[in-house]
């Protein structure tokens, strides 16, 4: 495969997202927009991947460096056009061999298939390839001016004629060229227009009339919209959703409510898992076979395995392992902790930092006090305890196997494997003092209300 | 009326489901497909009920026995055909009077108008009346060959020409016939196609052969999709909630946000009832007059009395009987347990295989300790009783009518009525000492961070 | 400006809504129907603004009143149309200068540019305006008779010829008049027709039989639906809140998926805030820049700070303040209460009635125990203080700053700053004895399952 290096453009100051932090990293499905284009540039063949990034951007290279640390950055210190911008990374196209493609920054929606139906124009002959769509309403988009597959130019939507507001095929947001007619073009870009930018769209004119031959490719529109504004980016979310959503049931999972299950980037279901309406994947989480999810889940940074039941109203925090069979019940957080085989965590409970091993059963109320106000400590529970209801575990301490905690007691030593451990007061009853402390509060109630 | 049998097709075997549930036993409204077909049977006046299963599919059988013990269940071994699936049936279309139906099992929208207007042709006199619909796409339905009210032929998409492909009126899914028509065309099918399989549609053409006069009814598309994967599943529960969510709305419920409250098959909500976004009724809820059910609510066999209010984050569980004016606030799960009028569990709790009394006040993070690892036990708490935070009520135990149970006790004993129960310790207060805990805790926090 | 009054037309008996309440007291983003057309009707220029109610609604005034204390009231006792309640408002049209408008009730959608766009034909020189729309389907909708921009009459679709049916204007919900316009004319009306009733459409043909000139003005068709059944009611929620949606995405505010999110009439957010799916904000809430609100929040009367993290799982009741960076976690409930810069609550927690320091740390499963069967009480909780899991606060109680409440323990007595408070048992473990517990209850199971 001919090399490809790919320069993402990004330095664009997004105003219309009336945001502190830089348009390209506003996230969709839980990944930076910038940092899907790359994702797509790598799997569409760049064995090279640069980012321009505007002024005081050093979020996005921080960002964009942890997530692919081989991206090289530049940046674009005067906002000078499109094309200005892509001549910064000089220091890459200047000895590049192979092709090169100038990619928009702020498209999130792009795949593999937008860079490779360009490259492959070039690889059957081109000099030139640029990615075109046909969008439902191209008012404001630049046309593709044709002849047969040549590209001949990309007219600005307000340079148009009439005759040529017609037409349907636009400029999308990859433009590729064989390396060295880039760099002999790229220079020869001129500023002549009401912005004083150097667009570079115009390279298609340029090739043209030095007798290159340029093509295009098309793209489905849903693939190509590029985010200006928080409307626009709900949208690319909406049709990023869809395109998961759509692959998750191709592989066999059952979402009852598509529209309300929200995937991240990295989700991976198994077959046959059953998801509820109205729960959140956020990243880093894996589902196995026959898991079921109910409603009201919220899922982030969990591996969650063969037949475990979560939710509803389950809230799964990073670390959260989920052994076969285990079951999460409502109300109940798990935080970086294993949960075992067959161990049932049913409702109200907060386990974090812990270790619990196969068939425990924790009751409701279950609390592993695990933070002292500076330090996380760890709690270990053998396999078949039982933690009794409202119980406290103080960590760091360890509850042995088939131990038993009473109800409502607070543990702060470890409890050895098949003891009983109980930390509670013995009940007391008073036989009708409830009624005298009832009197007391409704005579108070009575004083207030009188005293107002 | 004249009698019908319905004999289901059910043997297919799904594989775009990629499942290993049997397709028919994925489920719609909280109910099995094959199951609300049958059920569209029964109403649309079928006397006898069939269904023909896949070999090894007994979860079918089971699942279906259960819910309607009259259905009887053949079993196709070999694959041959909708022709051939019809005639395992033998047993009952072979004695059969009046009217024998052949019924596509996988359509789970089905309603017992789309079986009458077919009886109704058969009723005027037709021998044979199939169920057909216009698709907006009719692309790969088999077409109906019409003259007039007369129905020719099914002609399958494959074999259609150019012409035929561009009619409209489509197979639906019933195809009807007087039974000793039907008993005269079974045998006389056969297989000579691509596929060498036995095709039920062909009984039109036979029919029409034979001097037998074929009419047709109209079903409106959404009655009549089939579900072949999973996103056909997730369309047609769609179109189920759809139907269900606007007879509720003419019945008098207000729901803000229609398309995230999801019903069961078997939901039953009253007039003047307010139902925020967000909200999961699984099978066999009833919902009284007056009731608010908040957001975020997940709801299953549950009585949900008049003037009741719910949620938000309400887990109401099978058994969970709430009177008149009862109270379910945020956090809270009721497990087969009655609670009664005007009782509030406003937050945080647990209340399992309880029977909670009238005017009772339970407070915040109270739990029904029912379950010891091997049994559950009861709870019962009195009218008027008081329960203070954080208690736990550890069963089998009781609580009298108004009793009052000190916050953060824990109840191992009956409480007689009108007295006051405790079971914690007295509180100690130690000067200063915090700041020495603190100190500490920091000091173990900044060693460990220089142990790295 | 000319002064104008409305009169609100809000007596009919709405029963297509299945409902006791009336019509117009049903809801739209947390207002009345009625109420929305009050504000729109004041927005647009309305110095004095009637309602004409039905009789018995006096739960319409009483709702109103609180809500626009300025607005007049008149009832309609008998329904004769709707010319006749407008004439009912005799007080004060037959002494209003300027500009009189008859405006339906139950078109909850409207706002002020459609009492201005007729406003502005009246300032031009019409002697009378009417507010139009273009509805995707005009069927039964009032047909505008039009010449140029005269309207001559409206026709009622059951009136109009097959000619006149085909007109796609049609008439909205605004009739405005010069005042000694309306008065010579709303006397003259008749009601020939066949239900015998006076219709205030009518004055448009009377006007131009008296010599005076009609104009129209046209508004959007989301702006002007009216609101006859529950489906409606829907239709109206999802309207103003894709509205809403759209205000606030413009303004800088990230929403995951739009369409689950629900604002009030007044909900307020800053930009930079970001919020996840399936969020609820009641009446009365601020958001301030920079808070995230997660998924799965319930939030009504809150003002939530800069920086501050709630939810996912949260409920913010009338009342709860959370200053800057303060974080509300999963499974809490805040209630009346002010909780400082900092401070953290983390999980299963309830706090109402209480005002919480900086930088505090509450544990899980920490309940302010504010009520006793008859009055709420407060707890105060000073600067850093720490609040160990499980803890509950029976108030009125105060934790001073710096101090340490030990987990599990129930505090009934003031804790002095930087003191450690301790109400808990010591811990006693019993070995093997969890093993003879168990035997005890494995051993009642098979009893019992015996026996049965």
């Amino acid at each position: 495969m001919t090399e490809l290096v790919s320069i993402i453009l990004a330095a664009g100051e997004g105003t219309r997202m009336r945001s502190r932090l830089p348009k390209v990293l506003h996230q969709v499905g839980g990944l930076p927009i910038v940092a899907h284009v790359a994702r797509a540039a790598r799997a569409g063949g760049s064995q090279e991947v640069a980012v321009v990034t505007g002024p005081g951007h050093e979020a996005v290279r921080e960002t964009l460096a942890a997530i692919d640390p081989g991206i090289r950055f530049f940046e674009q210190v005067e906002r000078k056009g499109t094309g200005h911008a892509a001549s910064i990374a000089r220091d890459l196209w200047s000895t590049a061999q192979g092709y090169i493609a100038v990619v928009y920054g702020d498209h999130p929606l792009l795949r593999a298939e937008n860079f490779t139906v360009v490259t492959d124009r070039l690889d059957a002959g081109m000099d030139a390839a640029i990615l075109g769509f046909q969008p439902a309403d191209p008012t404001g988009y630049g046309r593709f001016i044709t002849d047969g597959e040549r590209l001949l130019a990309i007219r600005e939507h307000k340079d148009a004629s009439e005759e040529e507001r017609k037409i349907g095929l636009c400029n999308a947001c990859i433009l590729a060229f064989r390396a060295e007619v880039f760099r002999e073009l790229i220079g020869k870009l001129g500023n002549n227009n009401a912005q004083g930018e150097y667009y570079a769209t115009d390279l298609v004119e340029l090739a043209n009339a030095a007798g290159y031959k340029v093509g295009y490719g098309i793209a489905p529109e849903a693939d190509v919209m590029g985010v200006n504004d928080r409307a626009q980016l709900a949208r690319a979310e909406m049709l990023f959703q869809q395109r998961r959503r759509a692959e998750m049931m191709r592989a066999g999972v059952t979402l009852i409510d598509p529209a309300t299950v929200y995937f991240s980037h990295d989700t991976q279901i198994a077959e046959d898992v059953l998801i509820e309406p109205s729960v959140w994947f956020g990243p880093n989480v894996t589902v196995a076979s026959g898991a079921v999810i109910h409603a009201f889940s919220h899922i982030e940074g969990a591996s969650i395995g063969p037949g475990v039941s979560v939710g509803p109203f389950a809230r799964l925090r990073p670390g959260a392992t989920l052994e076969e069979k285990a079951k999460i019940g409502n109300f109940v957080e798990i935080k970086k902790a294993r949960v075992g085989k067959g161990t049932k965590i049913s409702h109200l409970s907060y386990v974090g930092d812990a270790t619990v091993g196969a068939e425990v059963n924790i009751g409701a109320g279950v609390i592993t006090v695990n933070y002292d106000g500076f330090n996380k400590h760890d709690t270990i529970i053998g396999d078949g305890a039982f933690i009794g209801s409202n119980a406290s575990l103080v960590a760091p301490v360890s509850v042995g196997a088939g131990a038993l905690v009473a109800s409502g007691s607070v543990i702060t030593e470890d409890v050895e494997a098949d003891a009983l451990a109980l930390g509670r007061s013995r009940q007391t009853n008073k036989p009708g003092r409830a009624r005298d402390v009832f009197a007391r509060a409704a005579a108070a109630k009575k004083a207030k209300s009188e005293g107002k």
